[in-house]
C-alpha cells in the first residue's frame, strides 16, 4: 500500500470551497483502490491568518511543508492584504524556496461549446505551457530610488541564471520529445536586450541535444496574438514566468474561462514537495457563495495523481472532468449550469466512480 | 495654405509596399482640399541599408528627422538582421529620443465580421490602448554576467521614473475626461513588487486630481483574459510598455488581426516630430507579394491627421477604412478578398472622393 501525504492550504475566498471537492476525489479513489491511501494535515495559512498574526506562515512553515510529498494550494489573496504581501510570502515564497522551477500548464479545451473561439474544435486547443517558475522577471529584485522626490525613479529586474534558464528549457524539451510534439519558445528579444537576448540563445544551444524535437520562437506579443487568432499552432510551449503568467490567462479565457485552469508547481527532482493549485485565484466578489467552480481544483488534483505516479488514476479523473461537461445541469453558473460547488463535488465523485477511460 | 512636412521611412519587408498606399490619401486630400498640402521626404534607413552601411540610419539621422512635423514609418525587421539591433538602433531609438512617450492604439472592431470571438459586435470592441512608450521594460538596461559560465547570469532591468510613470498616466486621465470614458490601468503589483506597486500608487495618486473619471485597475494575466472574454470593460486603458506591447496585439487578435493595427507615437508637446506606424512588422514571408493589407498603413495617415489638428479629414478617412470593409472584392486576402495591395489603395481613395463622414 503506498500512501502519499498531502499538506492543505485551502487559504483564501473560494479557496477552502473548491479544495473540499478536491479532497472528495481523492476519498473516492481510495475506495475504489486499495493499493493507494491519501493523508491530509491542514494549514490555516493565507491572508486572515496574516491579519491575525502579522504573517502569511508560521516562521517555521517551510520546514512544516517539507516533510509532505505534495501541497495542494487553493486560493491566496484577499481584499485588505496587499498582494505584494500575500502572494509573495506564501504562492511565490513555496514555488521558490520549494524550488519549483517548473510550472505546467494545460491549455486544453474540453469541449468546443467552452470556447468564446468561432471555428476552433478540441483539436485545435491543445497544448500544455511550460513556465519557468522560480525566477526570471518574478525575481523580486529592484530598487525604489529618490521616494516622493522629482527624481524619484524605480527599478525592477529579472533574473535569468544560466541554470534557471537552461533547466527549464531542457525540460521542455524532454517534454516535447518524450511526447512527440512541436515546442514553442515564446520570448521577446528585439526589446528586452538582454534577458530574452539569452534565453534565445539557450534555447537554440540546448535544442543541439535534441534535433528530433521540431521548435518554433515567438515574441511574446506575436505568440499572444496567435494564442487567439491560430491557437493550433503551438503543442508544447516554454516560456518565462512572467510570459508564462501572461499567455496561460489567454489560453484559460480561449478555454473557458479561469474556472478551469490549473497548475502544477513541479521540483522535478522530488528534492521538495511539489504544490498543486486551480490558478483561478481567490475570487472575493464570489467567495462563500458556494458557487465557485471546483473542476480546476480538481484537475489540480489529476495533475497530482499523475506526479505520484498514479497515471491511470490521473488519466480517469481527467477523463470524468472532460464528461461531466456535457452534464451542464450538473455545472456551476460560469459554465451555465445551476449546480452549487458542493454539488458538482458530489456529483463528479459519482461519475468519477462509474467513468471509464474515455481516450 | 498649411502645409506639413512628412518624413518617410518605408522601412523593410511590406513597409514601403503599404506606406505608398498611405501617400496616395494624403495626395488624394491634398487634391479635395486647398487649404492643406503635405511635402514628403524619403529616407531609405532599414535593415538593407544596415546591412550595406552597418548602420541602421544616418549617424546624423535623428538631426535629419528633427525638422519634420511627422514621421511615417513602414515597417522594421528582416532575416539576417537580429531584431535587437534592427528595432533598438531604428524604431526604438526614434520613439525614445525624440521623447514620444505616449503610444495611441486603438483596439476597435470595424465589423463584426473581422473578430473570431463568438457573440462579440462592433459596440463589444472599442477602446484606445494608451501605452508608456519611452521607458519601463524597454529601457535597454541589464547586464550579461560571467557570459559562457556556469555561474552566468542575465539582468533586465525595467526603469520607471516618476516623470515617466506620471506624465502617462495623466496623459490617460485627461483623455479618459474629455472622452467622458473609464480608464483601466493595468500593471501586475502582486509579482512585480518594486514596479508595479509604483505604477499603481502613481495611478492612484493623479486620480485624486480627477475625480470625475471612473477607473479601474486590473492585473496583466487578468486584463489579457478579459480582452478576449469581455472587451466590453474597456474604454480607455492605459499601461507599461512591455504590457501595451503584449494587450494591443491580443486587441489585433480580437479585431480583424494584425493587418488592422496601428499605433501612433506621440510627443505631446511637439518638441520633437511624432511617429506614425502600421505595427503589423515587416512580414518578410509576404514581403514583395504585393498582397500586404495597407489599411492599418492608412489607419496611420488618420492618426497622422488628427495630430495636424485636420480632424475632419482624419474621420473621414477613418470612416472610409470602416467603409471599404464592407466591400470585399476590394480587400487583400487577409480580410478575404482578391485584391491586390495597389488596387486596395487605389479604391481606397476612390472611395474617399466620396464618401461624406459616416458617424
Ligand atoms: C497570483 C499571482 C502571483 C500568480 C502569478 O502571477 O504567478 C497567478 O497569476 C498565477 O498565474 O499563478
Ligand atoms: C517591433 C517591436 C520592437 C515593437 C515593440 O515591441 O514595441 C512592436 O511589437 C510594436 O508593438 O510596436
Amino acid at each position: 500500500m503506498k500512501t502519499f501525504h498531502i499538506a492543505l492550504i485551502p487559504g483564501d475566498g473560494i479557496g477552502p470551497e473548491v479544495v473540499a471537492q478536491g479532497v472528495k476525489v481523492f476519498k473516492a479513489i481510495e475506495k475504489m483502490d486499495d493499493s493507494v491511501s491519501f493523508t491530509f494535515e491542514e494549514f490555516p495559512w493565507g491572508c486572515e491568518y496574516y491579519l491575525q498574526h502579522g504573517k502569511m506562515m508560521d516562521e517555521d512553515g517551510m520546514e512544516q511543508l517539507k516533510q509532505f510529498d505534495a501541497i495542494y494550494l487553493g486560493a491566496v489573496g484577499y481584499p485588505g492584504v496587499p498582494d505584494h504581501i500575500s502572494l509573495r510570502e506564501l504562492l511565490i515564497k513555496i514555488r521558490r524556496g520549494f524550488d519549483q522551477y517548473v510550472n505546467l500548464r494545460p491549455v486544453t479545451l474540453l469541449h468546443r461549446k467552452l470556447t468564446p473561439l468561432k471555428n476552433k474544435t478540441e483539436k485545435d486547443i491543445d497544448m500544455l505551457v511550460i513556465r519557468e517558475n522560480s525566477e526570471g522577471e518574478y525575481a523580486g529584485a529592484g530598487e525604489w530610488l529618490f521616494k516622493g522626490k522629482p527624481e524619484e525613479v524605480v527599478l525592477q529586474t529579472g533574473v535569468f541564471s544560466r541554470k534557471g534558464t537552461e533547466r527549464i528549457i531542457r525540460y521542455a524539451y524532454e517534454e516535447a520529445r518524450r511526447t512527440n510534439r512541436t515546442l514553442t519558445s515564446i520570448s521577446k528579444g528585439n526589446a528586452l536586450n538582454y534577458s530574452m537576448v539569452f534565453w534565445d540563445q539557450v534555447f537554440e544551444e540546448v535544442g543541439r541535444e535534441f534535433p528530433d524535437v521540431n521548435t518554433y520562437s515567438y515574441l511574446v506579443d506575436a505568440a499572444s496574438l496567435y494564442f487567439v487568432e491560430q491557437p493550433e499552432r503551438f503543442e508544447v510551449v516554454v516560456t518565462s514566468n512572467l510570459f508564462g503568467d501572461i499567455v496561460t490567462d489567454i489560453g484559460a479565457a480561449i478555454t473557458g474561462g479561469m474556472g478551469l485552469a490549473t497548475g502544477a508547481n513541479i521540483n522535478p527532482e522530488k528534492t521538495y514537495p511539489s504544490m498543486f493549485e486551480p490558478v483561478h485565484g481567490s475570487a472575493p466578489d464570489i467567495a462563500g457563495k458556494g458557487i465557485a467552480n471546483p473542476l480546476a481544483a480538481i484537475w489540480s488534483v489529476s495533475q497530482m495523481l499523475d506526479f505520484f505516479g498514479l497515471e491511470e488514476w490521473g488519466k480517469r479523473v481527467f477523463c470524468t472532468i472532460k464528461e461531466i461537461i456535457n452534464h451542464e445541469e450538473h455545472l456551476t453558473p460560469d459554465l451555465g449550469g445551476k449546480a452549487s460547488t458542493e454539488e458538482v463535488g458530489d456529483y463528479f465523485v459519482n461519475l468519477l466512480m462509474q467513468t471509464k477511460e474515455l481516450d
